[in-house]
């Protein structure tokens, strides 16, 4: 049984990451979406809030695992005995910091990170995009799920 | 079990194309490496020629199967019923054409392209340069494992 | 009035080449759709049979002119009259060149090269590519309009 | 009558951004130069003082307009009523996020963004590093205009 | 006799900077290494600090000079009589922002910066890399010396 | 005494090409500029030809050699004694290909390549684009020295 992992800060999760997960679980038996906690950022989502939004993307998937971790992402996929991490590819993107963070996996544990192209719908989207566009207003439907759509005004309301 | 398909011309085969193959045995369980014939190139190498250079590079590794096809890849993948296409990413190097590569075949048949990190140790290695060097009398003894080296020599003398 | 010069081989035109000149229609009051003629090179199609696929893809669309040149572009676009030069950018492919050619064009007659952007959904499209799955029997259907997909089939059979 | 809109910090203004409207107004009847005020953001010179040196680089120019806003740059430009986004080009600097953004815009709204080449002589300027240059006490008179650089002085002293 | 600057923050000092000095020494008669000081960052060791770990990587090494500075690039190396900057280049990790600064800093004195590739075994090495990761409890020893190993291990203690 | 070795095509010698030398003039005691001559290829002008145009490029410059070598560079660069090869760097234009060239030589010979931003103002030139404007009747005088212009004019007559 091979599993993946996709770690992330999801805050909130977007399509694009739905998309991610979904084409991971294509090729993997299990998935294991996992929230990154970082104590030095103040993320518009808590740790607990970003693991039930990805619970709710997610609702009779059984292979899907959501959990969350803070520290170093190699000992994280070590003690959940993970194949390989997989991220999203969108375009070039933070390409050069994502390659460099998975040589630096590598170099560290053996870990292997393989990304895995976005749907091109989804090239343009990030959270940190979603979060802007609905602070100011603007319609995110077209992003996020509808569950996220609800969290999101509540929280900006 | 999950089975991935290596694409690639291999002409020749060199540390980096095996270096790849080996980090994606290390989370599939099998690996099938297909030489892509392409009737309008005249390789150096024939593509028997190029399955036997691959077959020399995993003398003992039963998990690997070498072949080789003409035409569709996404046809090739679906007949040996291949769970993903995983490719080696060297820094940005045809980065934007294996994207697109991926998202047209993503899009023609929903089979989904990994990409994989090289080691940095071969992140600058292609064929093409190896077959240049070796042109040109250079000693590329330090990027193909050692019955590639002497087949290229015997080629090109 | 406004015109809009969109340049190309159109070899053959494709969805993602109709998506930007009808980006260019909303912005410009005239665009002039122009097949570049290339001596040195072997196209599928005449620049003839380009231009009429082209015609084929606005039929009902006053404001666009279907033409040729060979030659310099900054010539051609002088002797039409245009405002600008319109290209398509899907992410970053062909970007430096494109970069270039429009530096140099600006930098021999002053005329501007807008670039915009292709819809996400084309993002992976491109003549080149759409030829080659169609040689190897794939379905391009999604890819251009239903007059360029008998064109394509008939010169491919 | 086509207007296009060039958004943007222009803390302060520099050449390239001079260079960028003047080359809009080569091919639109009118532009809108319009400052974004960041509520999160301190900027060097307030939103007024942006406005007021924006005007003061083109004080013959009928034809521009200077404004400046909060919120969506979509709902902005459909309540001006332009054409158009335009932004410069410099090289490959920011462009992903350019990208994003352009991407998003035409799905929020349907509106277009062009990008066009800034002259290769202010390819590598910015306003941060105008600012930050100027702050270190560097001679930045090559980069701004003069009435700019008064303001910088001032203003650093 | 031909002087090098190699300017950076060095917080702290990795096996990549190391490999850029020894190479630029390969080259240059005499290389002056300068540690930024920044007074809007505060960094994890102090400039002095930073200086002393410099200086003891290259303990053997008359050729090589350690200092720092704070202020205008150019007017430090002007001071310093330096033939040119050199700089590291890994991949294409800012390299944008690298060669933004290049350009401006010719612009500004004439000085030229000389780019040079990195080791690839250390194309994906950072401060900010090292610094997270030793934070984060990882093993940290294959990328900064025996003796900046110590110093973070106390640092962080 | 330093040497730099500037190899490239030179087909022709443009002011880019001029440009890097004068930069690495300033760096360096001598410069070796190097004609490659590729059998393989069908040059504009013959290898003397261009040595013959550089030569004219520099004519008063007692510190640059013009030379010309089949086979691998980093043998060239060996029998002349250079400390360094020198290649200019245009934007990202060719990059991925100069770095990876760069690594394999250095793996080869442990000889270093140093990358030198070119002027901005030359940042979209190259020898084919001007080949290619000549080529179609353009007014390329503004890249090119005078009597390099001349023997372009008269090849192409």
């Amino acid at each position: 049984m091979t599993v993946a992992l996709c770690p992330g800060s999801f805050d909130p999760p977007t399509n694009g990451h739905i998309d991610v997960v979904q084409r991971a679980l294509s090729i993997f038996d299990r998935v294991v979406v996992a929230v990154v906690r970082n104590p030095s950022k103040t993320p518009l989502f808590s740790a607990q809030e970003r693991m039930d939004l990805l619970r709710g993307a997610f609702p009779d998937e059984g292979r899907v695992e959501i959990d969350s971790f803070e520290g170093l992402l190699v000992e994280f996929a070590r003690s959940k005995g993970v194949d390989a991490v997989v991220k999203g590819l969108r375009a070039v993107s933070d390409f050069d910091y994502e390659l460099q963070m998975a040589q630096m996996n590598s170099s560290l544990s053996g870990i292997e990170t393989l990304f895995i192209p976005t749907s091109p719908a989804w090239s343009y989207l990030s959270s940190s995009l979603v979060r802007e566009v609905a602070r100011l207003g603007g319609d995110v439907s077209a992003y996020v799920p509808p569950h996220v759509l609800s969290a999101l005004k509540e929280r900006l309301a």
